[in-house]
């Protein structure tokens, strides 16, 4: 059988559809950039607009930018935009806080809207923040309730009536595993309970609809496949019909019917606003709404597509070139119940990322033994994915890797 | 006797310690801006600096950054630097979140370190979201604690045993009047209360001594007299004798004791780390840092001197200047008693406010008739005192003001 060559790689790359994206984004030279999935790249776009941003807005307009350059209507319109990337129509989406807080946003109103129910139910090997939002929810409201985590397969029976919110991650950040939103949104209906989810490694990638899906409650990241920058605000979604029983547990200003009336009691504004708290981070709004505006140019089925292609053609590479190597792959071996990230596992997992590194291809680690690959579709072309393993390849071979340099921990990634 | 003249102003200017700082500045040509206040100027430095971190760091290195430009350090590093002005020692004081969520995690902690009170008081007329987030606590909560406002002077009497915290904003955002932060402090303290100030107007402008007033729990706004740019990132500060005891209700992975652990139950981080929550807007804060730097050269006793004299200046001229126009001072007559600003009331405030714009003279307008008046001592001018205030003449002698095009509202700030 004729292996794969790096001509078949070529090839696609000559085929891909969105091949002129990678143009639009700032990339280091030399680089093979597979972290898009824990901070994404930078689009030209979003650089150029800051700087026109810090310096005309905030440094000419002053506080006059509030009205005239919209500041104050970043957050629904970033919101809408991000909306029709994960199958939100208008007025269910507001950008604002970190994925964290908003996730104590949306289980507050979950355990309100469910008052008669004790358990969040989740997977285990969720994202931890995710988990830690909801046990300091949990103490916070005196113990009452009750934090369960199942593994993934036993999730669906796990629903019962005593299940106040499913809240699930779509994509695994350790192995890059897709849960079937549909299904398990249904599931948890089914026992009337509802359904959070957490897009922050979808949203972008991933192909989503909530609206079709009915999903309740949604978070996502905005710094990872989105490339809003680093720290970039992450996005709420409520489904419109639980918007007006919800009142907001984290009833701040930007919240209220009407922010500039300083009035004395908070009365949450109607809609998805009611879910802002303080003043939103506009420069880094800003860098978002560009990087989003970048992924509404490209069509999601022809996202989805080339991240397939992608991920599958670093699986097959590894298969092919590392056979001997001792890595195994951590997730699915179906390019369609992975997101957009291959993971493998490896004993001496920290130190050969670290290796890679030093060869210009930037993988990140996840205790105890995995090396995380992301593949974003609108910058990474399918060469890359040779040139990775090949990479890869060479530091197993020779077994480069197995140094104390690469060993020694400091990353924070 | 003789008046006030351009010619005082002049000689302030040039006999003014701090004239240097305003070229640090990026300022509009021909506005004479006073509502540094709301929205502080954009510091050149932090300009270049962004400039910089988002084309090397964001985009060169990518996630390196985290630990080559040592982003992860930035919350903690900021917040130290913010701690010097405010009087807090080392490891008291964190950025991340808006003022508002800051409120509400430490309105939490106050509320668990006080476990047996229901009481939070505070002061009428107190900051919107201040009041707001107390309310959304306490119904998270079920209600069984209670806010409780009363006008400025009746506070120290109304603090009593079941008071668990005392929330005050040292400079009132309408008045501009200041609270004696020591003596209330003290008072709290008298009945076993704990004292959580929102230094949001008084941080850059006005000498905090936290430490020294045994102050227990503090929140301030990043984008006001700190110049960190709009929507900036707020400040927290515990009390190191209460950072053991306070287990955090929003309790995010970057305030666990191992972030990069990814372990399954929340364990704080030990300290003031503790208060983090979710990944930090690094654009924010690396324009924040810029402006605290720049802070930090210019000694508290010059820049609470020069305020004084601004703000003094400014009431002295009013009196002189526009004795027939029906405005009439809002806060203390006494510079002493103020912040680094001034409030006029005037019916038609709304309408001067926006005349007064379309002249140059920014300020800015709070509900039902007050005009407010910031004045950011590092890079205002004295004469920008005597313009503002001719200009202000200029337009109630002639009744100009009061045209339909003024009274329009649709001011968001």
């Amino acid at each position: 059988m004729m292996g794969l060559t790096r001509q078949d790689f070529e090839r696609r790359d000559a085929e891909d559809p969105l091949r002129l994206f990678r143009d639009q984004f700032h990339l280091p030279e030399g680089v093979v950039y597979l972290d898009g999935n824990s901070l994404g790249a930078l689009p030209k776009r979003a650089q150029e607009r800051l700087s026109r941003v810090v310096g005309e807005e905030w440094g000419e307009d002053l506080i006059r930018s509030w009205v005239l350059h919209d500041w104050i209507g970043l957050p629904e319109r970033v919101g809408d935009k991000i909306g029709r990337l994960v199958g939100a129509g208008q007025g269910q989406v507001v950008v604002g806080d970190s994925t964290s807080v908003d996730l104590f946003k949306l289980l507050a109103a979950a355990l309100s809207l469910r008052a008669d129910r004790t358990v969040i139910l989740t997977e285990q090997g969720n994202f931890p923040t995710d988990v830690y939002m909801a046990q300091g929810l949990i103490e916070l409201l005196g113990g009452r309730h009750e934090l369960r985590s199942v593994s993934t397969h036993e999730l669906s029976a796990a629903i019962d009536d005593d299940t106040a919110v499913v809240m699930l991650t779509h994509v695994n950040y350790r192995t890059g595993a897709l849960l079937d939103l549909d299904a398990l949104t249904e599931a948890a209906h089914a026992h009337g309970a509802l359904a959070l989810w957490d897009l922050s490694h979808s949203v972008g990638a991933v192909p989503v609809d909530l609206d079709q899906a009915g999903a309740d409650l949604a978070v996502g990241c905005g710094y990872k496949y989105l490339n809003g920058g680093p720290g970039a605000p992450a996005f709420v979604y409520v489904a419109r019909h639980h918007q007006s029983a919800i009142r907001p547990a984290l009833s701040g200003w930007m919240g209220h019917e009407s922010p500039f009336a300083f009035e004395e009691v908070y009365r949450p504004a109607g809609g998805i606003r009611g879910l802002l708290v303080g003043t939103p981070s506009v420069l880094s709004l800003i860098a978002l709404e560009e990087a989003v505006d970048l992924h509404l140019e490209a069509p999601m089925t022809l996202i989805r597509a080339k991240s397939k292609l992608l991920t599958q053609g670093f699986v097959d590479l590894v298969h092919q070139e590392c056979s001997q190597s001792g890595l195994r792959l951590a997730g699915p071996e179906e390019a369609d119940l992975r997101g957009s990230q291959v993971s493998l596992r490896h004993p001496g997992g920290y130190a050969i990322v670290q290796a890679l590194s030093r060869q210009g291809v930037i993988g990140d680690f996840r205790t105890p033994d995995i090396l995380r690959f992301g593949f974003a579709p609108l910058y990474l072309r399918h060469v890359d994915v040779w040139d990775a393993v090949r990479t890869l390849r060479d530091i197993m071979a020779t077994g480069s890797w197995d140094r104390p340099e690469f060993r020694q921990r400091a990353s924070v990634t």
